[in-house]
């Protein structure tokens, strides 16, 4: 245990120094496909090594090919944060091993898990009575949702399977995860209908409407609909009031996937972003996304535990318990649960409701800056409403001249952003969503687009 | 980033002494359902608070309601160990957050999972062309491999859906898990075949056939046998390759759901555990089981990755790449990606695979001193062949009785012991499997249930 201790002593002082440091590494990785496969052995040491030889190959194979999403200037995809108190408590929940397959074979780790998502679910103005578990990711969340879903609609899918003309609707800005999930549990693309967009990348409920009758008159029955709070493309947020007529009046399941903006609730005027969610069935949002929480996070609730029961639950006779407490395996696919719990909970407390609101108001508040300055100059154009952290722009010229601007600014090392796609159009995303991002990181990056856009695609 | 260093080295510490004394604790925990929501707050806090009071909710709160699995004397399910390099690995790897939702969003977190897995695929004597991933549990993995194996048979699925007649096999031996995702995925439990297994918990090749001709002549679509290396009850292992000669011979997709006892084909002698593997289309298993990685940590192996792109493929514009690196998200449902590759990286360097291989030869070789000490002792009965590191038995008695002896053992707060039942009867399970456990402790817990068969149920 004395090779532990000063090797964790050595590591806290490393990630110590990373943190503190971490602007000044290239947020993007340097390395190209198979150098860090290449520069391993193809076989695995017979003999053991010692730390001082792994740790220096950390630092000189691996360590170039990560990229920095802890870093002040990763604004890709959605910007997220790990913050330190939840990496201390990683460190411990790796000590313990404690494993929440059963309420019994750790019960602080299932007991965690409902306190915390308690917390949010008053935080985020939800229903005190949801219930609530935590997944790696969004996706898997929504595609225990959509499982879910459909035993709700065609209850004898448990036993007998599904029936083969269910329909799942969200709209043409959902995320993949939507359309990934329907296909993996069987339902075929083809039974996806991706709904119309309206000018600010909204679900048209009218569009749902319609598109269901279609639907029924054709003999199909309809089973869920997903709306989505925060797109990934522009945030922009579905009319869940609306969605949620709709689904009511036809018996659809409604699934809400907030991954993104659901954190953002925790800021009372931000509260309006879950209008009309206390009618969902089912909603996902992510506390690894803009909750400072490390990667995996992910939060399913439901106002049906027991459809999710319904759906996922099997007890072995080795996994039989008489004892009254609350089994997690019940609600989902997973046995094994890590104690993820542990490190949300560190973070809940170390920054209470208003240090978390605090961080996503300066954030917001800051990308309306920048998106005013993008604004204000006439070589480019802002492509979405920007109301959240994320800003889409482009340069007024091809979709070619787009794409190497971003490669251009990507290449330089310093920022790291991403691109989407918009009504065919190529679009540059600024993604704010990292605790250690400041204004001054924004002022950097634009003057960097700002000095590439005058250089290199002068007019 | 002084606090965070500060407590840092305070928990370094903290953890160094409860690995060292963990055989001190009460393995299993202390509380009673809903003793730790109780006794947290009903409402997060406003503010934000000191580490030193989360950190002093932690061990009067939260730690007596965790059943230590890093504990030498957790004897229960699959025991398994969270080894030192791996601790420090979870720390690094949450400082960095980095997340293989692409390759090129982390390349390390990909290239690292492609070099431990060759490894692992060498070390185990599996095809070294199989495609490897690393997902959180052998649940999930399973899932993605009945999946796959819908698509496979079922090509249509991905975009018409599933047909309604598949049809999935495995022992009556096997995991839940096989059942709960074939359930998931809408098979129908109906179309689930839990095939008779042999006097030793083996699955009968011959039953497999029979049933597979009366499905087809019922007019159904046989799909998917899993076949298991390890059963969770007995550690059976099934008769491999006659299933994959009966799977060959009709066309199913053959799943190996090698959980547990996978990682023992690191020592050269238990590699007639994978005997016929090599002819699998996919296999589990969980280097979190039996390989000291800390949960959670499930390998899926396939010889098809590109029946896995057509299951679970399906790429947005904002994750587009043209970089040629390999991008995951692409072979399974999770499209964040946590970086697991670095715990397992750190073990397989730190004790090498003869090291692996002497904890596992160890166990192996004390687990089968104390089923000789049991069987000589004329008050119990051996229940299943002992080839591993499990020995199921039982008093000879009732039900009730043996109950009632295990619920003893574990109410004396020393040892932490499970049941199964195997043909009605219930049947005491003690699991080696941590590497922390020595003979003194396997000494110590029959000396237990030995002075407890002698007061408590006296002849």
């Amino acid at each position: 245990m004395e090779e532990f201790r000063e090797w964790g002593h050595r590591l806290v002082d490393w990630v110590a120094d990373y943190l503190q440091n971490a602007g000044e590494r290239p947020v993007l990785h340097s390395v190209r496909p198979n150098d860090i496969v290449n520069a391993l052995p193809a076989r695995g040491p017979e003999q053991g090594e010692p730390m001082e030889r792994i740790w220096a190959d950390f630092e000189k194979i691996v360590l170039p090919g990560v990229t920095h999403w802890n870093h002040p200037n990763f604004l890709a995809y959605f910007a997220n944060t790990s913050a330190p108190p939840a990496i201390l408590a990683e460190f411990v929940a790796a000590a313990l091993n404690a494993n929440g397959i059963l309420w019994k074979t750790s019960p602080a780790v299932t007991e965690l898990e409902v306190v915390t998502l308690r917390w949010l679910l008053d935080w985020l103005g939800l229903p005190a009575e949801w219930f609530g578990m935590i997944l790696d990711t969004a996706s898997t969340s929504t595609l225990h949702a959509l499982a879910a879903a459909r035993v709700h609609v065609a209850p004898e899918t448990r036993d007998a399977g599904a029936p083969p003309n269910l329909v799942v609707y969200c709209s043409d800005q959902a995320h993949s995860s939507v359309e990934k999930g329907a296909m993996a549990l069987g339902f075929g693309r083809r039974q996806v209908r991706l709904i119309a967009s309206d000018e600010a990348f909204r679900m048209r409920a009218d569009a749902l409407q319609e598109t269901i009758r279609r639907d029924r008159a054709a003999g199909l029955l309809p089973c869920c609909v997903v709306a989505t709070v925060g797109t990934t493309s522009t945030t922009s947020v579905d009319p869940v009031r609306a969605i949620a007529e709709v689904a009511e009046r036809e018996g659809l399941w409604l699934h809400v996937d907030a991954a993104y903006a659901g954190s953002a609730a925790v800021a009372p005027e931000l509260r309006w972003l879950l209008d009309g969610c206390e009618r969902a069935d089912s909603l996902v949002f992510n506390p690894h996304k803009w909750l400072m929480v490390p990667v995996d996070c992910s939060v399913l609730y439901s106002r049906h535990p027991e459809t999710l029961q319904r759906a996922f639950s099997l007890v072995p006779p080795i996994l039989n318990t008489t004892d009254g407490g609350l089994n997690m395996m019940d609600y989902g696919v997973p046995l094994g649960r890590r104690f993820r719990s542990l490190k949300l909970w560190f973070v809940l407390r170390y920054y209470g409701r208003e240090g978390l609101a605090q961080v996503i108001r300066e954030q917001v508040a800051m990308t309306a800056e920048l998106r005013d300055r993008i604004a204000a100059d006439s070589r480019f154009e802002i492509c979405a409403p920007c109301n959240l952290s994320v800003v889409c722009f482009r340069l007024r010229g091809t979709n070619e001249a787009n794409s190497r601007l971003l490669e251009a600014v990507n290449r330089g090392g310093r920022f790291f952003l991403s691109q989407t796609v918009l009504g065919g159009r190529v679009v540059l995303r600024i993604a704010v969503g990292n605790m250690w991002t400041k204004r001054e990181t924004l002022d950097a990056v634009w003057g960097e687009i700002e000095r590439l856009a005058r250089t290199a695609f002068p007019e």
